[in-house]
């Protein structure tokens, strides 16, 4: 079979265009579920699943499925799926997500042009709102999927305005029917960009993903009190503000003293800050953030949520402050199925491809389907390692590369 | 004659209704330059001038002038000028500004209705923006008033939006004719809270301000670069976020060391940061920060300033991000006239009132208006010294005590 770049990328370059956003530093987007960018881009999608005519359905929860049965196929069989997202952070890349949604559908492509014989279904499928950017803590589409969070619970989340992810997907015309079932599924493949070097250094198309990092997401309140800022005395003060800047660097320390220590893969993270009332001349009254620590290792991840734990009540000793911690998100590492990643390296070596194994540090949606039915994932190259940023980029044999692993992974998974 | 506890308090009640939030806290407002909330706190005032028969005009940057010729002045005098501002801070009290204004009011009411017989007229004054909330830095209309900025600049000035003060003013009908010349007055006075608990302390209800403290405002950007917080190892991070927690931590310590070694009302705050892309799983690839520093001793302020631009250099060696540095507002520590102080003095006197010097640690109009005529500012009692806050409060018996003072000072300025 031959799997087509051209097409291929020009599925990814047409989807860029939805949030596009043009910086020095090149070409990115902002795709929020439920947004006008998120319905451009969904739209896209499900009218190239019906090109190559894939039956179509959406979830409840806005999941997108296209199902190819070859009529070799049992159509009853466990159908093999692949796909990824196609929401965005803000300000975020174009491969991130939609480069693993359209893998999936070339991969079908390719084979319906090569007149493959498959003995399942093959599913393409596109979760909804993994990245967390607008509702909860991300991977909501495929959660739901795995029977980890109760359909009606993922309904009801709000965002920041307070309007549920219902509204948001019939807002845009995404509230389908029923729930895509992941256990449903004989397994499950999905490629993504590695977002880290490893690949890029080593010199290799194809990394195969043994361990999916465990992620922990908590929210912080620092609560001081607003006052004057010229004329409260430096003793007389309750900084939120300066308190918040301790935890960050409380974060960044120990999880840098893990790195060294322990467990080099160990990440913790303050990127979200919000200060209030947010302005020059007054003493913030209060802090919300939300650190984020992950891990292969659970260890590190308890450990550097402890010390956030320790520097909060030091910080209520010590300077004041009132403090609220909440887990926000929880999941424990993840090893992905060994007959999955086998099903990729020998894919890869269909095509002659090298492959190699490495971790992702990245929460996917695979962790969830991890859950429910065999999984593994696939990565191809980041240039620098960039990603969630303007400057992630892909290069376009790669991205064709990395397909023609997946698509010979979905063969070989299709016919076991 | 009698100052009006009353009438007083309906006043700076009404007002308190436009942009008024209910917090746990108390009440509180918030009314930022050429809003709706500013439109109807402005309307009422003219319309309480306009009640007392007083001459209204309002100026090219919206600076609101309600002038009384008493039928003994000469109305070709250089009149005494007193009042205050309308606009808040977001979330701020209902007091800060209003007391002033409405207090300058209620002393040429208390004069029109006692017969009082002056010299001069009296001008009833509302600057624009002293807050320097949404357009620049604070104390807008009287830095006009004062020459220090000319008009035509003001008016180009631009909100986050990108709207002009100009088009602000336009909006809610208060962009006037000409320009408010503070040189032209006899003299000033503001009453203002105190912000601070010197007075609350001493139990004595009029401070008479000898000297503002220095102000001085820098914008900082810290550009790291954002990527994934999960896929990015510790050691090749640039974190903006982390960074510029150092910068808010070290601007706290140089305050705390000046105020234990050298002059204890220097301060020095981050009160305003805002993170980009602030998103939970990227990290911060930019942070915007404002730093406000103030003493009524140069030397402080300038010590403060150098370690703001030591730790940027710092920052940049040890942690790779690039880093801005912009003055934004800058005004020297300014000593107010003692002719206007003494007649304070003379006018708690007049009501046997105690009165007692201090300092102003905030920043106010009378800043701007030293540098064009003779002016003073008397404060009122702040309870707990909080400001800023639904929490502000000053006791109705003090904010007429205080409104006696200014009306005795006015009666005699006006008369000298």
């Amino acid at each position: 079979m031959n799997v087509s770049q051209e097409r291929l990328r020009e599925d990814i370059e047409a989807t860029a265009e939805f949030g596009r956003i043009e910086s020095e530093e090149g070409r990115g987007r902002t795709v929020l579920t439920g947004t006008e960018a998120n319905r451009e881009a969904r739209d896209l999608f499900v009218s190239r699943l019906e090109d190559a005519d894939l039956e179509v359905r959406v979830d409840r929860v806005g999941n997108i499925v296209g199902r190819w049965t070859p009529e070799s196929a049992d159509a009853d069989a466990a159908p093999v799926a692949a796909g990824s997202h196609l929401d965005s952070v803000p300000e975020g890349g174009i491969f991130d997500g939609p480069l693993g949604t359209y893998a999936a559908l070339e991969s079908v492509r390719a084979m319906q042009e090569a007149g493959t014989e498959l003995a399942r279904p093959v599913e393409v499928v596109c979760f909804t709102e993994e990245e967390g950017q607008r509702f909860a803590g991300g991977m909501l589409g495929s959660s739901v999927s795995a029977g980890a969070l109760p359909v009606e619970d993922a309904l009801a989340l709000t965002d920041d305005e307070g309007t549920t992810l219902e509204s948001a997907l019939a807002s845009i015309g995404y509230d389908g029917e029923g729930v895509v079932d992941a256990s449903a599924w004989d397994s499950w493949l999905e490629l993504h960009i590695e977002q880290g070097t490893r690949l890029e250094d080593a010199g290799i198309p194809v990394g195969v993903v043994t361990d999916v990092t465990g992620i922990f997401h908590c929210d912080v309140e620092v609560i001081g009190e607003a006052n004057h800022a010229g004329t409260t005395p430096m003793p007389e003060r309750t900084d939120a503000m300066a308190a918040a800047s301790e935890l960050v660097l409380d974060v960044e320390s120990e999880a840098r003293e893990i790195v060294e220590t322990e467990s080099e893969s160990a990440v913790g993270t303050v990127g979200k800050l919000n200060v209030s009332p947010n302005a020059p001349n007054v003493i913030a009254g209060k802090v919300d953030l939300t650190v984020d620590i992950r891990d292969v290792e659970a260890a590190s991840i308890d450990r550097i949520t402890d010390r956030v734990k320790e520097t909060l009540e030091r910080l209520e000793a010590e300077r004041g402050v009132e403090t609220t911690f909440e887990v926000d998100l929880d999941v424990a590492p993840t090893p992905l199925a060994e007959r999955c990643q086998e099903a990729i390296h020998a894919g890869a070596g269909d095509f002659d491809l090298e492959s190699t194994d490495l971790i992702s540090g990245a929460a996917h949606d695979t962790m969830h389907v991890a859950d429910a039915t065999d999984a593994a994932m696939l990565f191809s190259p980041s240039e620098d390692g960039i990603s969630h940023n303007p400057r992630e980029w892909t290069d376009w044999d790669d991205c064709a590369d990395a397909t023609r692993a997946l698509a010979g992974g979905i063969r070989r998974l299709a016919n076991e």
